[in-house]
């Protein structure tokens, strides 16, 4: 197979956990009879110290001619003062739009050997498996564009939750279709009885599910959410929700797996273009050391293997990888104590290679 | 002291807790030698059933010639489909407003002796002693009406975040005089990458700070807070934020007692009139069992005999006797196992009583 893959590695520990990617592709290229052609785009601080721009249009350009998009993160404290137009957040937040990446797709699985660096106890983590679609073109992310405004000498800011039916069926339909593959369990994580773009996204549900007969369909407000990800993450299969509760809920999760460096995500359109990345931030305090977790990375090529190429095989085969490593003790920094020697980004990156050979 | 105090039981549960509540406020008028005059108030659902309206005006009044107002919880699936006018929450959200409760306190304090039913590993949950404190009449929940419209044959929906400067200044202001009487640090939460009004309560929080030079300020995005939450709580001291982050944080860090069962919550105005209720809602799962955890109240009460009427030595026995009563391993059935004897509401509110005399 030949595939154009886009790699915007951004700031911070995103060029570092891309490197790895770009060695696990090459890998698995070589090992699986494919060929990986690599073009790299600007993003974030770093493209705005080159050309002005978080999201050049040429990185666009390199994005929409390739058959997927491999982004590592962006942003940091150098650009978070920045004037409003190169904000690094408009970077992702444009790219997301313009790509129409409307479902992302972050899978939370708590890994036995690692639960010990849970917050959580062994017995709550146990066979947890859930899968988080959170709609990213919309909502308050993406309302009219907020304002200052002046009245009576008093000042006040304004941001815009805004949904329409189609973009809530959209995502909702994405979330029954990956549901029937799984446990055909559909959580719709909404707050209805406050705000009425939930009643809304619940009555959109409603209407999806009924051509769902097989999955079930549940709806929880979004203080309950959060907390039963805590109390009782078992529970869930396909939890569904609007872009900001979807935000704050996922990275909640995280904490079932120890490590954000853990989740990986896919950002997905209605087109065949995707995008892959890990959940994880630029991570400022550690970038450079060559100590970031690139497992959440490693993940998310796994999803692009999967989603956009269909080559199963070689996705589990990174997933299972992943896993041995784990259970053989060797962990990064994220998760290592003084029982587990800690491993570099470049040395995590060699070990999940290595498994893979060997399963 | 002789205080008139308006109680507002609401529905399921709420009326439980409230039983529990009296009992024990006539327990301590006894003791102590006060006099508290109660006068009941209709609120929620059973308002609806008898009047036609959520909030009636005779409740409103009734609160407003008190000298404080104690709420159960309101709500249930009864009353779920009501339309809009009739939404349990209307009465509660515009209570909230009428009386101009700004201010919600919750404190979360982990309970060592009850450690064991938290999802949370011990470790985590040592020391524990944080205090989320909630901006409550502004944000999404209050932002101009809620519309549904039609364009182009397409239904959509459209919520405002509407913040002034002024209601961000009154909540931090109060954060901050609150954490100069703990452990002088202030965690502001936000979503300042992405919201406008984010960005406006960061520079407020940073004005506001500049008058405290003994307390330190931190600001924190709400996903990763979502996160540290779980992570490492015991960095947190006082959090403060919008309506709605509040509204979910502090649902999940009920997590971190075990049961919601277990939270507390005040809300101040600026006049002396404030309010005080669980954080739990109405569970009508549990309504009519006599089974519903009464300590959430109870601490709502020794809160509101702290803040309004300045009555420490009491609050602090009740707060001491419920400490106690877990300690010998008592406990509500939200908290209870094999190992420990489920106790009922009722007897659960007569052990607090009980360890209040022999303290
Ligand atoms: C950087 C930020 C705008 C972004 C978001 O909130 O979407 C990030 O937190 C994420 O989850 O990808
Ligand atoms: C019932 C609901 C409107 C309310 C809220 O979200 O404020 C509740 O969840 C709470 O936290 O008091």
């Amino acid at each position: 197979m030949k595939k154009k893959i886009a790699l915007l590695p951004g700031d911070g520990i995103g060029k570092e956990v891309m490197e790895g990617a770009v060695d696990l592709l090459k890998s698995i290229a070589e090992h699986y009879h494919h060929e990986f052609d690599f073009e790299y785009g600007l993003i974030g601080g770093g493209a705005i110290d080159q050309t002005g721009d978080p999201l050049p249009d040429e990185t666009l350009e390199i994005c929409k001619a390739s058959d997927a998009v491999l982004l590592g993160a962006v942003g940091g404290p150098k650009w978070d003062e920045n004037p409003a137009e190169l904000r690094p957040e408009k970077g992702l937040l444009k790219l997301r739009k313009e790509l129409d990446l409307y479902a992302n797709l972050r899978p939370v699985q708590a890994y036995e050997s690692i639960a010990d660096q849970s917050p959580l106890k062994a017995e709550i983590l146990e066979g947890v498996d859930l899968l988080i679609v959170r709609e990213l073109t919309g909502g308050l992310y993406f309302g009219k564009p907020s304002e200052r405004s002046h009245h009576n000498g008093e000042e006040s800011a304004v941001d815009t939750l805004f949904y329409n039916r189609n973009e809530i069926e959209r995502i909702i339909e994405t979330a029954f279709k990956l549901a029937r593959e799984r446990r055909k369990k559909v959580t719709s994580v909404d707050k209805a009885n406050v705000l009425e773009s939930s009643r809304m996204w619940r009555e959109v549900a409603e209407e999806v599910a009924s051509k769902y007969p097989d999955v079930e369909l549940q709806h929880m407000l979004v203080d309950n959410a959060a907390m039963q990800l805590i109390r009782s993450p078992k529970q869930f299969d396909v939890i569904v929700t609007e872009n900001m509760f979807g935000d704050i809920l996922s990275d909640e999760a995280s904490m079932l797996t120890g490590s954000l460096g853990m989740l990986p995500s896919a950002s997905l359109s209605e087109s065949s273009l995707h995008l892959y990345e890990p959940v994880h931030g630029s991570a400022p305090d550690i970038a450079g050391l060559n100590k970031a977790n690139p497992v959440a990375m490693m993940l998310s090529v796994a999803m692009m293997l999967r989603h956009s190429f269909s080559l199963e095989e070689e996705a589990n085969a990174i997933e299972l990888a992943v896993k041995h490593v784990f259970e053989s003790g060797k962990r990064t920094a994220d998760l290592a104590d003084k029982n587990h020697e800690s491993l570099t980004t470049k040395a995590m990156v060699e070990e999940v290679k290595e498994a893979m050979a060997d399963d």
